[in-house]
């Protein structure tokens, strides 16, 4: 290995130094008899209950934090201005990622907006909800299940008074909706911007159909900042999930033709702008010191949107589905402009608002981890593995070094890598060892490199797959080759 | 205009300031009663005979150049030390690029390899030739039509040796084979490397099967070595159409895990090598002064292989797909170290080559253009519109600063922007105007602000169309929204 390594002759970056160390890790956490990569179900390979991790009930903060959590809608990594955005202007979200710590290495626990909402608002990957398969559409008749836990019922355990703002992609019927599922209020539209049966709702009245989406940021918005305003004396949490830039685009005339980013860029602004009125507001309430503000996306960019330089996009198995924008502001726990590199995805939202509250969380398998710890300071991810989930199947799975990556879609298909040895020419399957931090846009595989980090990541997906396909509500979808 | 453009405050380059050029060029144009737009069949809109454009039979060379083309497969625009590679070092090309004219703005003329090369052996866009669709396989019967004049059967008009080494890929039957298509001699592969009919030929004798890929670099390079010993005291042209870094992959063992880009990187290293062995021969012989040489790659990166920072690959309607490493070297003529954004073709190739030759190409209608002027110091591209085919269908055109694209795939469809008026939303189609450099990766559609230009773009489009769809074999494929 060692000799395999030198005859990259520095061409590598100094980072691959570590590249064995996770190997190294592994043979000892399998000697002191801790649970390895083998875990059984219902445990998930890297997953166990959401535990107190910054240090017990003592991490319980005096004052619960107020939490606002911003989700934006296909935003792309590269469409942020702290994220290297050139064409769009975000001075108030780069404001918040200068006020607190930024994920370089923050994922989206799914590459489409469904499994990734219902990931982020549960901390386990959306196959244990139901909600991996594609996204709910106009016909779906599934949704959040009553039995999952989410953000808003953590919360409420806590008294929390809570409001959901915006887009759901969670299921249609009343009892999927976020009234029955942790919030106080909800203004929003349960489906997306492009479907047949995209509306507006008050609570569980629906207000407007066909949607005047132009001036929905606006009025997502006012209705959060109200919400502020009215809960400003105890804790509270804030959902503000918004449709843009999610396709079909639309922004107020304000910001119509203001971008260096044509209309998608727009509605990035007026998202930024929004971002800045909520930042005011909770300074206008004098409450901005004990809020943790988390800024992030469902997903990659679809068909407009910039990945900052990541592969692929939404619904693809590059990082450029899953890798997206994460920013935590929380002035009086985390140090202002700190930028890390430890990997994190939105299911470790969940178990990181159970940890500062000194809960556990209801479900007995969490696969997100406490981001405390990283809040305060620490610059190893507590996941040893993040698993990319397409649909219903692991395809893919990183540690903070490397992706190994079983599927990508060509044309009309999803290819399978692990079958390439079916094809002529073919020795073996085709594997994709790809350096994590997408800087080479996982452009080549270092597979024939690397054996033994090959087979650690193998290994690891294996027994992920072991575990969840049993969780499929569904049979394999077609793979090429067939 | 000038005020939408106004809006943009400075965020697009300055390069932006001649975005109406085209248009007014456009009126200019058809004021002075030549042909526009909507040049009727059998001649492409921005087609027509092949003629000398380099000053007519005054430009032909005294002593007749010999003619060296070098076809990577699959190979990236980022895979080049030249076009920024970080991982794989090619020295050889690197000189010959600056011993040359690197053009960072050349393209494939499809995003797959069969019409691709059909494209750079014809001078025109494949759906001519009847290879538009797919590439060949191992089961399909059709192949370069007897009727297309190839680059062999065009430098056979002046006594040229001719050679082909290496992957043919336009048809599998003798009468498809470069023997009967201009080539004195052939010693490579009918078929890619990944369909159950590879097997190697030297002439129309197969003499392996199973290939030993590992060698097969070498041994083409050795060929082509053998053939500019034979023939140096004549003009010649030798093709040599390396398999790598079509997968599956192999190098030699002096290769293998050399590179900083896996065995990828390994292949392309070993084509750097083929390079530098050409090049030196070419010295040796004394003949390097009065060579053309010209590296290009068929299409964009499949699975592996980098973009550049260019979004998409191979088979996609994204630059990633069409634009590659295109250089052309020729000591005599072409000053050293030179780098054009003016944008070219493979289907440039052949009409240059009857440029340089002071002939007329035997086709009615040649798609490409002469690139002799931008040889000899031009900046501005012969074409006003380069098209995107996708199989059969004109899915995008570009100009020097834009690019209007309509489909896309996504999953597991190809999408039609065109259509997407069809859904909830929407109330017109969804507009692709892009940065033609691509330096945004395709992130935006500047279609709300340019709507003159988009106009200009789709007309464009559309007038192709109407010609090239007139040409086609079999319906359109499906798309999304059906």
């Amino acid at each position: 290995m060692d000799d395999d390594r030198g005859l990259l002759r520095g061409l590598l970056p100094a980072r691959h130094a570590r590249a064995r160390l996770p190997e190294i890790a592994a043979v000892l956490l399998l000697a002191a008899g801790c649970a390895g990569p083998d875990t059984p179900a219902p445990g998930s390979p890297d997953a166990g209950p959401a535990r107190p991790a910054g240090g017990g009930p003592s991490a319980r903060a005096a004052t619960p934090p107020n939490i606002v959590v911003i989700l934006a809608d296909d935003l792309g990594y590269g469409d942020i201005g702290a994220y290297g955005a050139k064409r769009i202007r975000t001075p108030n979200i780069d404001r918040l990622a200068a006020a607190g710590l930024r994920f370089t290495q923050g994922y989206a626990s799914a590459n489409v907006c469904s499994p990734s909402r219902a990931g982020l608002m549960t901390g386990r990957y959306a196959i244990r909800s139901g909600l991996a398969f594609k996204v709910v559409d106009a016909g779906s008749t599934h949704g959040l299940p009553e039995a999952e836990e989410t953000l808003g019922e953590l919360v409420k355990r806590e008294g929390y008074r809570t409001l959901y703002v915006g887009k759901w992609h969670l299921g249609n019927f009343p009892e999927h909706l976020p009234l029955k599922h942790g919030f106080d209020e909800f203004f929003g539209a349960p489906a997306s911007n492009d479907m047949p049966n995209f509306a507006l709702y008050d609570g569980d009245v629906l207000v407007e159909q066909p949607v005047d989406q132009s001036t929905l940021t606006r009025r997502y918005t006012d209705r959060a900042m109200r919400f502020i305003a009215e809960n400003s004396d105890a804790p509270f949490m804030l959902f503000l999930a918004h449709t843009f830039p999610h396709i079909p685009l639309y922004a107020s005339g304000e910001f119509l033709g203001k971008s260096g980013a044509g209309l998608y860029g727009d509605t990035v602004e007026e998202l930024d702008w929004s971002t800045g009125q909520l930042l005011a507001a909770l300074e206008e309430q004098g409450i901005s010191e004990n809020t943790l503000v988390i800024f992030t996306s469902d997903n990659g960019p679809f068909f407009e949107g910039g990945t900052g330089g990541l592969r692929g996009g939404k619904g693809t198995s590059w990082d450029g589905g899953y890798r997206v924008p994460l920013i935590a502001s929380w002035p009086g726990v985390v140090a202002a402009g700190r930028v890390t590199g430890a990997m994190a995805m939105n299911i470790d939202v969940l178990p990181t608002i159970a940890d500062i509250l000194g809960l556990e969380a209801a479900a007995a398998t969490v696969d997100g981890r406490s981001l405390l710890p990283v809040f305060r300071g620490a610059e190893e991810s507590a996941h040893d593995f993040l698993y990319y989930f397409n649909n219903e199947r692991v395809v893919g799975v990183r540690s903070q070094d490397w992706k190994y990556v079983t599927h990508a879609y060509y044309l009309g298909s999803l290819g399978a890598f692990e079958k390439f040895d079916q094809l002529p020419g073919f020795a073996a399957p085709y594997e994709m060892l790809l350096d994590a931090d997408g800087i080479d846009g996982e452009a080549y595989s270092y597979a024939d490199r690397f054996p033994g980090i090959l087979n650690e990541h193998k290994e690891a997906l294996m027994s992920a797959r072991r575990h969840f396909d049993t969780l499929r509500t569904r049979d394999l979808e077609t793979t090429y080759p067939q």
